[in-house]
Parts: structure tokens; C-alpha cells; sequence
């Protein structure tokens, strides 16, 4: 190593994918990326990112199977979809502090970068993750932070449920029982669902509740 | 009141400004737009806006006195940014869980919006938020915010400075004695001076540190 340190203190991503198929490099460029915008790119604990942020994808070519139709294609794709999504998904919930998964869905965005930056803008509101740290079934708090980015959003037609219980729709709340839908917070995933119902732009975002634990991880280490 | 409440669990900021001198409505709302940038608009606690978020100037003209020469006008506007960075720097200061302000002033930017936008990402960055609640100089996790952004930033000729300490530049650590500036770390108030030395630009941000005590209100909170 030659020692640049900058971002030691980092939660650094390095991830290693290896397959024994015969794949050209250009696909699995291709392939890659749009795995990874839909799965590493798509986490964020902190919302930090590292200089050593790494996802690096190896085809060995040992099996000789290669993707001649495109059946085997999306196959493939399918497959390479699913391992980054599964360690994305690990990712975090081994977050600094990380009692659980808050898996955001945006659906109904004006476009996929629309959905990915509101979904994301909630992922990484402090006050939403503190809620899913409480167990608070707090509409205002996800509106709020789906409403803060340029992408269009319009709370009254947005419609908002948390672990499948409907919470928010025609800009209000709805009638809910916020003392089961506390206790079913207490899982370890969350899911938070939010239809904008302007557009067909549809994003997932993972990450994970803001603890004590967080900062204690965080404030206590000393360089 | 008509009962909107989707921000009331954030820190809805409601700055109300007075002056009896004479001004006319559009002389003062572009010396507030000014004012409010370089203050109102430049402190972040948690980076969650509100909708009720308001900067409001009334001019009685009670007074008669009038902006009638460019001395007194910048005298007014003056006047105006120092009472609106003392409200801002209150508002970093009694933030959630703050136990002192961090002020981060960016030199050398490319423009202005450029050193703007830096210093936001440095002021935002939980990792800085935490190292500065833990008296950590930890110049690897500034530097590595600063960088973050869409801005140009080169921390080969970055100069980064703590608490008037030299901590980093030509791309690397300085000497320093971290124990004591750990030690003065601990005053009310952290200045952090980050000169990108690639352009004219400035600007200073203000924001808190991030506590255990954050975690505490925003969690335990129920709506």
C-alpha cells in the first residue's frame, strides 16, 4: 500500500464479484452498472461516500457458458441483479448503529432519477431515521424529506404507507392504529412506501435507523 | 390557524426582522435575499427544511431616516447581515443535541456558490459532526466531505486549519500536537478554515455538532 488515508474512517465498500461465465467486458461494464445503480449506488448509511469505493466484477470463463441468447442474458443480469442487491441489503444493516433496514420504495415519480433522488432524500433525513430508530410511524417526517429535493413531488396526491399500513393519502393522514403500526416497526426491516402518483418513475433505497450507537461509534474513535 | 402540520416536528426556523428607517420594498427584499444567503441560508443543524421556513423584514418608516446615499445604504445592509448572522449562529448553537457551534469557513473556492456548496457538505457530514462532538481533529473526514461535492476541490493543494491549528496541506498531515488542539476542541466554539487555493471564492456555514442527545429528541419524540 502506498498509505493515502483519507478515507480510513469511512464505512469504504469494497466489493468482489466473480463468475466462471464467458462474458465480454463491455457487457459486464454495462451490466454492472446498471446492477450497481440499482443496488451499492442505491444504500447509504451516512450518505459518505469513500475514494475507495469499489464494486469490481471478474468473468473467468472457466465454465465456458456463455450468454449466446438473450434469454441467458437477462438470466445473467437477473443473477448479478440479485447478489448486489443482497449486499447492498447487508451493507445496511450492519450500519454504524444499525438496529434495522429501512427499505424505501418510491413509485409513481415523474421519471427512475426522480424516484432514486426522493427515495434517497428520505434514506438520508436524520429525522426519519431517528423515527425508524423510535418506532414512530412519523408521516410528516417522510413527506417532508420526499418534498426537500428539486424532483417534483406534490404531498396531495402523494400516498404513504409504513409496514404495509396505509398512513398518508389526499394530503392528509389517515385514520391509523400508530400503536400496532409501532409495534410492527420493532421488526428488523422497515418498509416505507411512498406513491407520488405523478409519473411512472420507480426507485428502491435501502439504510438503516440513526442511533446512539452512531455517534458513540463515530464521536468516541480518535484518529 | 388552519392546522397544516407537516413540519411540526422539525426545527422550523421563523426569523422576524424590524427597522423604522425608510426603505423601499424592493431595495429591502433584495438586501434580505443577501443577508438571509450569507446566514439564514448558510446554517444547517440537520439539513431538513421546512415549509414554514420564514425570514420576514418590516420597515416602519417611523423613523424618516432614508437610505439616501450609498454610505448609508451599505451602513443599512450592514447593519442587516450582522443582525441576521447573530440569529444564525444562535440557531446553530441551540441546535438538537448541540453541546457548540462549528463555523467552517471555505476559502479559495472556485466562486462563490462553489466554496457555498463545500462548505455545506463539510457542515453536514456526520462523520465531522461526530468527530467534532468527540474533540477528534480529524482532518481525513473534512477533507473528505469537501470533496464529495460536484465543485472542483483538490486536496493536493487544500490548507485545512482547526481551531487556528495547521493540521494538513500538500496533500498530506502536518505535524501537529493532536492533543491539544483535542483540548481546544472543547470551547463553544470550533472553527474550521479550509482553503481549496484554486480560485476566489468564499463562504462560511455554521452548524452544531451531533450528540447522543440529537438521537435522544428525535427518537424518543412520537407524534
Amino acid at each position: 500500500m502506498i498509505g493515502p488515508r483519507l478515507s480510513l474512517p469511512h464505512a469504504t465498500m469494497l466489493a468482489y464479484l466473480t463468475t466462471d461465465a464467458q462474458v465480454p467486458a463491455a457487457l459486464l461494464r454495462k451490466l454492472l452498472q446498471e446492477a450497481a445503480d440499482a443496488s451499492f449506488n442505491a444504500v447509504t448509511v451516512d450518505d459518505q461516500t469513500s475514494t475507495n469505493d469499489t464494486a469490481c466484477l471478474l468473468a473467468s470463463g472457466a465454465s465456458a457458458a456463455k450468454l449466446d441468447s438473450p434469454r441467458a442474458a437477462r438470466a445473467f443480469a437477473a443473477a448479478l441483479n440479485d447478489v448486489c442487491q443482497s449486499l447492498a441489503y447487508q451493507i445496511a444493516a450492519d450500519g454504524e448503529g444499525a438496529t434495522k433496514v429501512v427499505t424505501i420504495l418510491v413509485e409513481g415519480a415523474t421519471s427512475q432519477e426522480a424516484a432514486r433522488t426522493i427515495a434517497r432524500s428520505v434514506a438520508n433525513s436524520p429525522l426519519v431515521k431517528t423515527a425508524m430508530h423510535g418506532n414512530d410511524p412519523n408521516w410528516g417526517r417522510v413527506l417532508c424529506a420526499a418534498g426537500m429535493t428539486d424532483q417534483p413531488f406534490d404531498p396531495a396526491k402523494a400516498v404513504l404507507s409504513l409496514q404495509d399500513t396505509l398512513v398518508f393519502r389526499h394530503g392528509q393522514p389517515v385514520s391509523f392504529d400508530a400503536a400496532r403500526v409501532s409495534q410492527a416497526m420493532k421488526a428488523p426491516e422497515v418498509r416505507v412506501r411512498l406513491n407520488c402518483r405523478i409519473g411512472k418513475g420507480s426507485a428502491t433505497c435501502w439504510t438503516c435507523d440513526l442511533s446512539r450507537e452512531y455517534i458513540t461509534i463515530n464521536a468516541d474513535y480518535h484518529t
